[in-house]
């Protein structure tokens, strides 16, 4: 590999010869060699977006040379492009605080600019990646705001995702809604239920944490840009502060707003660590609805079978003409992986240390990977089981008659005792709970039938009495 | 101990003759003799709240026979006041849902009524525990609603709590205003900050966490009560859902309101896991605080030394004269119990299965006392530690004096690189940045101390550009 | 309450007249009310057998006069046999590494002390608790000793109730070696397996996590006792340090041994996260067993119904004759606490700083409560559950019969690809995988009939091939 | 892209014309478009030793045609060249247990054995994926001995990067053993210690967790190679499980052995639980070690500046000179990530139904994930940062002089309350300890003097007593 030599504060370091990016990259580069990935698309981009305002806002005060900040525009608008991809490469588990990954965007679009004003790469003469492209700026800034960024350009796909999952479930609500059961609790036999009801239930729960989601986007939009180094603004002048706020809502169209206090906002993780709480919390769900899709497709022949998943590959390297549940499992393990993830931003963001935390990146990586793997997740489920469910109605409408739960309509007018005892001599007899009650006559046969109508028991109301369905 | 027996659904039970509890609660007892522990106060308070409200609900509809229902609410008023607390035995590492929990305030209370009446403990002659006390509901509406009544309990000193402690730190950030200091990031020397600042950011994100606590309370109002068994409200009448929602909500002033979707309320356990997410986010907060405030209080003579915190005990059985950071510490560790009650409230509520939520006992014991611990610790650490803290004034002034991080406010003047040079060459004589500038002519000696005027280094703006302060 | 005056090194503090502990621990109940709970007595009964010891060894080197010696001794002795259980009062989440623990042994003991002396309570005329009772000693060593010792005491519950629990699979594993039934794999339809062969594995799994946890035991018998203050053993002599290692070892029988590197076992926490890393081993095997008999013991109409688990108590207040799987529930509960302490010890254990630890006191809650109720809920789920598991051999011998998984032992003989066919049709006919090989003419009935006998299935071997089982 | 048809059990799918994998990993890729990542290369490498190790065993049993077999080998042979690499392509996030990687490496080897036959990809004429592949095995057997071997295998790189970490550390204990200074507990002033100690209990500390780590091999070594589809070893004969894992053994240098209980082995997730809950022990250690440094090196002007770490690159983007301890903080960061990893472990682990694990995809990918970046880490940190650490000898000397924990080594002369008394004055004064006995007369110079002499008072002993040191 041809090199070409360049000098930071530190010395003399060997760069690739057609590289963007420069010194303080390549010391990056050997500094972390940890994982072997690469910066999330999102960061890159958000960083680059604040990299093209920030030049903006400083040509509007004047301290930015017109000239030099064009060169900065256009290379930003290069790279957003997707142009110099290959020149982002600092590992995501790097440190500074993201000063690194700061520097990599600087140095790309250093060069990139001296190249489009007439220079070379690694010279910088006319474009530095401290004084210019990062004027008024410090990592302490960039990073939690190109964080911010991403979060929001994910949650804008990762919020829909959520939605038509939300409606794949709601339709299957309808679809199933006459579809009689048994409920089951601590999977034992209950009262009866509609199979429409159980996933309408789903898609309210998970409705409420698309909301939960929702409600963690203001803290996002709260941007501490303008802080510098530490939250004071130093170095950074309170008409570019505005101004450059003002051009990133302009230019992503997020509603994004200064905070109020740059050092407050500089040092607290919190929006992160709630927008991670909320894919948390939708991960459990997601899990539990998950489980319960297994659960109640289990079989065909030696489980519930209650309804039928689509088959999507075989399931077995051995056992001919198997299927398994793979979106479902595959929900479980990446509803696991995103509650990892909340645990080492818990942990991350609890070691902040006074005026910075220094564990950002770790933070980034684990938030940005949880958002776009729960994204992905969530439109296979919906796509390639949800929307393909198909119900076992007659087994279904089997459990509801067999299920020993069935007693508990009868408690209102028996008494709890009475009924258990009935319940009781079923299980040890295996007659139906409706013949043990008429061989007692504990009911007369014609108001056990209204009573066990089994449609409105799936209602509020005390089964038999008038007036309540 | 001399005992009554009583029979239940599964046969004969020996209770201890004086119990107000009867044979299920005795059953529980034997089962559980897990952690030794008794439920949290405000679950038996919610439970009793419902109960009550139940009994007044199911008398409006006709159900529930006045006389019946006016002993079960004057019972459950004695019980309010704290007569029986010593008859709620069953450890919270109990199953069945809080079946147990349900049954023994069901039992306690029908045993009071009934003596109220004129009848005998054991006896249910009168008022049965199911039948009359458990009118209309089961364990699985009544539970998570107890959690929920729970939870604004404690939420209604925990906030207040919280809000105090912003307010102690406001304080000191006003006080501290003035107190010039250096700030750190990385633990390395950075530019210039004030001590005020510190604590009003620390109160600003304290402030944000409380907020996301109340983000969560609309969750912990909605109710399922009614829900009954599974959610469909099986013998429960219409009018006395409305009825009981609105009983309750009188009973407590809490902004109680019944859910649109019963069945969904209840097996979701969302709203604790998302109360639990603000009581984390709480105390990733809190930990972060109280970790600065042992680093700025480090010393005296062997650490950073810059503020002081009140001595509130001997700090050493054996170093005579130490004086250690307690609260704080013990800020931390709460900080840790919080957030590893929230891992045991995700494991419990991913592990819903069906119509219901079994592990619910866990997520209450977990939740409750996370609040308790954490409210009480919050009422400590501003009381007896941050209102007491006292500055260094000349300890901070000479660390802003020292440090490298001063030669940030050059670089907008002679540049990153130069500006870094005069850094190192300050790190390898000790000389000040001050004077390296001047002997290298780089800035006349008016320029350069209005640049570096300190005061001004710490809001927004290049340093010694007229108009920007 | 009356009180008496006590002072110390800050001031004077109020204490209640009759109380065996002084000022300090007067000055920590005042400092920590936090949980309200009362040290674990595991933790109690080994930092006064250290008391103990210690005075012994004291008197052996000459430093500790013998009178004094002897009355500390004969004090710990009244205290280990329970006679001030009622003054060991301070919370468990306190700071100060644990110090107040130990002072509020050392004046427990001092006072009792002086009185066998015959001196009074709260002057110290005789016996000092910092130069006497506390001699040779630091919070920083007594406590990690302290905390090993009773992680040791409830080891040598622990290990036997695992054992026991293990035993009890065991011989159901032999009780059900002859039920033949269908293995489940993503709960879908497998290869024949016994239901001993289930136990049998439940039981080694079991096995391999008691001996993970003996594993952790030598970490645990290491001793920093000696080290003092900060492990470098300042005002130890170094015979002190062999002395009181080797009591200790006497008095409790286990197998202790002092530290080769005091410094490093004062400050790491490696032994307590090595023991919790364990319990949560544990914990994992035991939740998946249990919501494996759970699910196995699903129904009776509506789930799986294998197996049948004791019915300890009516299952439901509303639901007449519902039995609930009561204990595996209680240990699906308790092993998300274990699991969640282990996210505490976690927390705590990396943020020791260095030459100690202070987050020791959250780390022994944890550890000593989570072995508690490990234990205690390992003992009931053997004897109240898993020794009254009955099998119900009829379904699961057709379970056996009707699995689509059957047809993989036809593979080696028709090919992977032809029997997955008649896997589809059988499940798209109902019709038996037997009737569907004969109609297809693909095996003779007798070979057929050899290859499909069950027994043999559950063992390694190519079904119908002579010579492999 | 031009494609090839194919036909698996459940229709026809296209594959792209080049590809030496088939249907099943063209439908996998189509199904889990969720991470974006390629297996693990310990996984793939893992999967085909044991593809090529089968292979031999069949052949050996006779029930593999050697023409068959002989042409697997060499496939396998290739591909562990890396000749295949481009080939495995189904992304971590997969269900099905790892099925569908699996067949991955069963159709790659299919075609390219079927190519070395003479035959064409996508025909399978002569070399089947199920039937000659994956002949006596199941994705359930293969799976997990996979993930063992991929495991063994890191370790095998893992284990001597701590090692050389330790050594490290070992080295500069010596090389520090002679700066003296004082000890910090609470980050307080403390007792006297040498910097050497430090270190070497850090080597001590993480010596102990690479001895955890070892302990974790045994269980890894023990394959339920041979269990096929569940344990029960269907369709393998038993003297092709012996011969299977033999030719492991040798070809891999491992000590495996096959397994007591196949069943067990086959669905108990403990190997891999027990081996993240070492690194978690491990990341425990790196965390608090990488703290103490960056604490220890903080300043240079503002913090305790007690060490200096390599400068290894620019530490800020708008700050000139700074340096920030990256190597710590990343070792921080992977230290949480780690972390993490084991908590998505846990999660899984107790996810585990009846005969099988099928998260076992998401353990896979976390479990050899976090050990490939803390082994690069733990080089990274040795190399870059222990190695090149220097000491502040004469801060260092001025914390010990300075310290008010010095009083500690007066308390066994003057006893601890007159011993604070002298804390409490030097701390108001600023008079050093040894200045204000002299004026008490506590102490005769000489006798200070000795008492005093700070190298001995880094050992055992009562400072200034004859023989003890």
């Amino acid at each position: 590999m041809t090199t070409r030599t360049e000098k930071d504060t530190l010395g003399l370091v060997e760069v690739p010869a057609d590289a963007y990016y420069g010194a303080q990259t390549a010391r990056a580069v050997a500094n972390f060699p940890i994982s072997g990935l690469r910066p999330h698309p999102a960061l890159v981009w958000g960083t680059l977006v604040i990299k093209k305002c920030a030049a903006r806002a400083n040509m509007a005060t004047g301290r930015l040379p017109v000239e030099i900040g064009d060169a900065i525009v256009r290379a930003a608008d290069e790279a957003l492009a997707g142009r110099f991809d290959a020149d982002f490469v600092v590992d995501p588990f790097q440190a500074g605080a993201g000063t690194s990954h700061n520097m990599n965007v600087n140095e790309v679009l250093a060069n990139r600019a001296e190249e489009l004003l007439g220079g070379e790469r690694g010279v910088y003469g006319r474009v530095n990646p401290n004084d210019h492209v990062n004027m008024a700026q410090s990592t302490n800034d960039v990073i939690p705001t190109a964080m911010r960024l991403a979060a929001l350009r994910l949650h804008a796909s990762l919020g829909p995702a959520l939605a038509g999952l939300v409606a794949s479930l709601l339709r299957k609500g309808k679809e199933f809604d006459q579809v009689l059961k048994s409920g089951r609790t601590h999977l034992q036999d209950a009262v009866p239920l509609r199979l429409g009801q159980e996933f309408e239930a789903y898609a309210v729960a998970l409705e409420k944490n698309l909301t939960g989601l929702e409600r963690t986007l203001p803290g996002l939009c709260e941007l501490g840009l303008g802080g510098t180094a530490i939250g004071t603004g130093l170095n950074a002048e309170p008409r570019y502060i505005e101004l450059v706020v003002a051009e990133l809502a302009r230019e992503t169209g997020f509603p994004l707003r200064g905070t109020a206090n740059l050092v407050e906002t500089t040092q607290n993780m919190d929006p992160f660590v709630a927008c991670s709480a909320a894919l948390k919390g939708t991960a459990i769900n997601l899990v539990r609805i998950a489980n319960d899709l297994r659960l109640l497709a289990s079989g065909p022949r030696t489980g519930l079978n209650e309804i039928a998943l689509p088959a999507l590959q075989p399931g077995s390297s051995i056992m001919p003409g198997k299927v398994n549940p793979v979106l479902p499992e595959v929900t479980d393990m990446v509803g696991f992986q995103v509650i990892g993830a909340d645990t080492v931003i818990t942990l991350a963001a609890q070691a902040g240390q006074l005026e910075l935390n220094v564990m950002m990146p770790v933070i980034a990586h684990n938030l940005l990977f949880a958002m776009g793997i729960l994204r992905n997740t969530v439109v296979r489920l919906a796509e390639g089981c949800i929307d393909g469910i198909t119900a076992n109605v007659e087994r279904c409408r089997r459990y509801l008659d067999d299920s020993l739960g069935l007693v508990t309509v009868l408690a209102p007018y028996i008494g709890y005792a009475a009924a258990a005892d009935v319940a009781k001599e079923s299980a040890r007899t295996g007659e139906s709970i409706r013949d043990i009650v008429l061989a007692r006559r504990l009911l007369e046969p014609e108001r056990l039938a209204a009573i066990m109508e089994p449609y409105p028991l799936t209602s509020p109301g005390v089964p038999g009495k008038s007036g309540d369905q």
